[in-house]
């Protein structure tokens, strides 16, 4: 039985993140991951939620749901939303099973096979593979450390959007200015480019929470996902896209022919773990344990690292995005490195388009600072020791 | 703003039945829904298993996890397949989001703009549902109470694949029999065509269990899903495929760009429930139960329903269909009905081409013997009084 594909599965791939952590299961240092760290997951709030779901509404738990997402639930994120200064009504919001779905919802709405699609360069690894099913082709936009540049964003007109995520962003780790987030709005308006926001790591912030998102200056032409994941736990699946009314009919349509409807009772469960206010608790935490980590990660390089290699220090999230000099290659440089004992993600994997060689991103959210220390060395010798 | 969508987005539509619904929420007997019987959940071994779940293994559960889903339950999946004569192995099983992901993955991998996909008329509205966006080319192919006609499957050469429901079809509650599942094995073999076998309501038997899959004569030509949606709860979502290992890779990638996984709490949750046999003993008192609510509603049509109406009594499943005499508009009655006090999906919705504009379906799983009287009794009197 020879099977006749889509054409579209030539452009699916295997996830180089995946392979690299099939590989560094053991004994290897992994500063490769973009898991959060298990610590962090609030399990005795999960255990009563789930408790008192099972006791209180156990059918309507248990049962098909309405596929937009359960409503008290849709109602919390649009007020969690609003008080960052957006203006969201709860029928403008779709739980999603985890924001990955939401950036397959998008693809699937908004790209046809040769539509252009304009992302940052790097961008989100898992955006591109969402998106690359639905064919597009990539806009990849120069960007600095505070993220595209706003003239260049004309260069993307006529595309079907822009994908950008401004906070902490996977792999760079910058976190767009408010400045900027202006001047992107109003190139993108000026241009009726429509923008895909997406904000997983914004609250995770070590210093001050990162300014307003982009969809509170520009409503109507921004569908914004967000994520539980890195609050609560990536095990449930949870997130959410909030879209301009005039696509939400057709982004329910399409999540309904995708799945009916996100877990009913992970829904319920977490509603119930964060309705009394338990995220303004909890995240702190997070933050302050990222916080150390983060700053063990910056000493570490800092005291190890050869010259010619350039970083930012991140003020949130869970990446460190390094250049090495101009020359060195990444992918090449792995498997020395996992001989030393130490894992981490070429940066080629985040290019759309005309990848860097030189790049590489570090997590520094589920290792020790002791094991940041160790890893960080590991891999200064590495880059010592090549020619 | 104006947003440009992708072509696919004209193929998404609301669904009927989803409308049908809505309208019906207040003081109407509901012979339309598709949803199991709540009484059948099994609340308490859900409670158990969370807790135990988040007692043992909390980290993992709400970690991110493995695309391919949760080791063990795939392993429960392959094995519960192999005892009903199919030749699984675990490395082939996919765990989705509910089995309309294991649709919606195979339209996204099989189906290009203009593939020809041949489907039972009529067929189960939510498959249409996740192949339109693709957009497909439909062939309609006959049946008869037993299936689709073999003969007929010649003119469906060249399709992507046949999609069919063998046991207790939603929406016509029949089942094939033994030697027609041979025959169209055999004739499907002869012209290469693939099929794609869904599943969700096989365990739902009343007098004898259906005859094995057609996975099980053509492991090679056969994409096979399933559900435990009828069985534990639909409110997890949680489903799976299988499929011939030369289609696994690209599915898994699919898969992955779509949501990375199924939630992994879900999936541990359910496979605490079920490792021990729980399903052996449960699923027995979900038959008696819509064996019982079955006969309630065969002898409710014998004792109501006008000369002229025609349906066949179900050996399984959760639908009778009723073809009314020719001529009859099941969507035009159903105001009618509803203003009675009773309502139905009509079978126009079923059909991707050439819809019979007299059937409708009726599910006789949640409401009780009592209340299917009174329906079917309002409905018969509609009937009785359209010209």
């Amino acid at each position: 039985m020879t099977w006749q594909l889509a054409r579209r599965a030539a452009r699916m791939n295997p996830s180089i993140i995946r392979e690299i952590l099939k590989v560094t299961e053991h004994g290897v240092i992994s500063l490769a991951g973009g898991l959060p760290a298990p610590e962090t997951f609030p399990v005795e709030a999960m255990r009563e939620a789930t408790q008192r779901v099972l006791r209180d509404a156990p059918h309507q738990a248990l049962q098909y749901a309405p596929s937009e997402g359960f409503a008290p639930l849709r109602e919390w994120v649009a007020e969690h939303l609003n008080a960052q200064g957006m203006a969201v009504d709860a029928g403008q919001v779709l739980i999603t099973t985890g924001s990955q779905q939401g950036l397959d919802l998008v693809g699937k709405l908004l790209i046809d096979a040769g539509s252009r699609v304009a992302v940052e360069s790097p961008t989100y690894l898992g955006a591109l593979q969402a998106f690359n099913p639905y064919e597009p082709l990539y806009d990849a936009l120069p960007c600095d450390d505070d993220g595209p540049l706003p003239d260049a964003l004309v260069q993307a007109q006529g595309a079907r959007f822009l994908y950008v995520l401004p906070n902490f962003q996977n792999p760079s780790g910058r976190c767009i200015g408010a400045a900027r987030r202006t001047a992107l709005v109003q190139a993108a308006q000026a241009i009726d480019l429509p923008l895909v926001e997406d904000n997983p790591y914004g609250d995770l912030w070590f210093d001050e929470a990162p300014p307003p998102p982009l969809a509170a200056q520009w409503p109507g032409g921004v569908v914004y996902l967000g994520s539980f994941s890195k609050v609560l736990a990536p095990g449930l699946r949870l997130g959410y896209v909030v879209a301009p009314s005039a696509l939400c009919t057709k982004l329910l349509q399409a999540k309904q022919a995708a799945d009916l409807h996100t877990p009913g009772f992970n829904q319920r469960v977490v509603h119930e773990v964060i309705r009394n206010g338990f995220l303004t608790r909890h995240v702190p935490t997070i933050r302050e344990r990222y916080r150390a980590q983060r700053d063990a990660m910056s000493a570490a390089l800092q005291a190890h690292m050869p010259p010619g290699c350039r970083w930012s220090v991140p003020c949130g999230g869970m990446f460190f995005w390094v250049e090495l000099p101009a020359g060195a290659d990444a992918v090449a440089l792995l498997p020395r490195a996992v001989a030393k004992g130490v894992a981490y993600v070429p940066g080629a994997a985040f290019y759309a388009r005309d990848p860097a060689a030189n790049t590489l991103r570090l997590s520094f959210v589920t290792v020790s600072p002791e094991q940041i220390m160790q890893g960080i060395r590991a891999l200064a010798e590495v880059l010592k020791e090549t020619p």
